[in-house]
């Protein structure tokens, strides 16, 4: 469509048009994200999606071209609900490690949640481990960058003078990474009792490790170890 | 077969007919394992191991009743391979901290080595978690004889007194394993280069923070920082 349309047309019935067609790809999506969760992103296909939705396989297929464009959709909105809940949330918090701290506390209750449904990065980086392509690059592109965000968190926190000068941000995110893969698995598959608090326990005694010891007779910052 | 046939037959013909048929079954086993590891113990089919195996369906049928015999099959075959390469050498190490170095170095080596064929019991607990049955019940069996393997060796550790009392041998299991995970994860869907290194970096920290402090004056059994 021309940008010389009347001006009435594109301001009333093109926007009800595009919202209409929105909430549906919307509905279509969030069907595609239960699926997703319970069977992988190997489990999605238009025609299980038409299945779900009670939709026709062309109707869904007119607002996700083909498997892999849905399975990339779902992706982005699986990332953009994880930010919602997990990343921006913990962005009120001062920066340094109360920042990190709420980043770490709310990806873990995220985790905990997903018991019972799954999460898409952890199972999608198994599923996709070994298949190149668009789908994997943007499972690994949206991974990637919420380990960025932890490990900007992580800087600010050495820069503020609160960590270590000498503490090593990568090693600090793979190991605090390693916590939630534990917690995932064990209370997912293992269904282990208390997974949750081992991961709060060792990932207090992590942050109390990298902590710039307190002045000599100030109350050290940390928390009673467990 | 009757315990009363004639010995003759027992001990040359009938041994023979077996070694032929368990030979023909561990070859089918073998693809199998290669053919789970890149595809997922649900990738695994009579089906597909027919053609893998140049056989016929019903070759393979005869040594595999089912789909979940031969998955289950599968699971113990690798978890054999995982005793003799990871469990049965450390236990040569002397008992305490020396053998559970020696258990977590064998499990970050064939971590690695797995890089390019992928783990069973990391692919396979995402593949199951929300699968209940005999599958997921065999490899939850393999998985927690390989955890309760390691936590014997870190109660010894403690039992020993090279680890304090306080100990939480539960935990530090917790911790080892996300350190593996993370390395999975890192190593096979990231490609990122140094998280063997991390892994082993993070392993060093954790057993030194559990170890009985040297008297003073005496050397500290510590490994360095790096």
């Amino acid at each position: 469509m021309s940008t010389a349309s009347p001006r009435a047309r594109r301001e009333t019935d093109l926007p009800r048009v595009l919202h209409k067609g929105q909430a549906t790809r919307a509905a279509i999506l969030d069907s595609a994200l239960s699926l997703a969760s319970q069977m992988g992103l190997e489990g999605l296909s238009i025609g299980a999606l038409a299945e779900v939705t009670g939709m026709s396989k062309s109707g869904v297929f007119a607002h996700f071209g083909s498997r892999e464009e849905l399975q990339i959709a779902v992706i982005r909105e699986y990332h953009r609900r994880f930010e919602d809940e997990v990343f921006f949330p913990a962005l009120r918090e001062s920066r340094g490690v109360p920042r990190l701290r709420g980043l770490f506390e709310r990806w873990v209750r995220r985790v905990s949640v997903e018991v019972d449904s799954g999460c898409i990065y952890i199972s999608g980086a198994v599923e996709f481990d070994d298949r190149p392509g668009p789908v994997r690059d943007a499972l690994a592109a949206m991974v990637q960058a919420w380990h960025d965000a932890l490990e900007r968190a992580i800087r600010l926190a050495i820069d503020d003078g609160q960590f270590r000068a000498d503490t090593d941000a990568q090693q600090l995110l793979f190991e605090m990474h390693g916590l939630i893969l534990a917690l995932h698995h064990d209370a997912r598959f293992m269904r282990t009792p208390g997974a949750l608090q081992r991961a709060q326990r060792a990932f207090d005694r992590l942050v109390a490790h990298h902590l710039v010891a307190a002045p000599a007779g100030a109350a050290a910052p940390r928390r009673p170890r467990p």
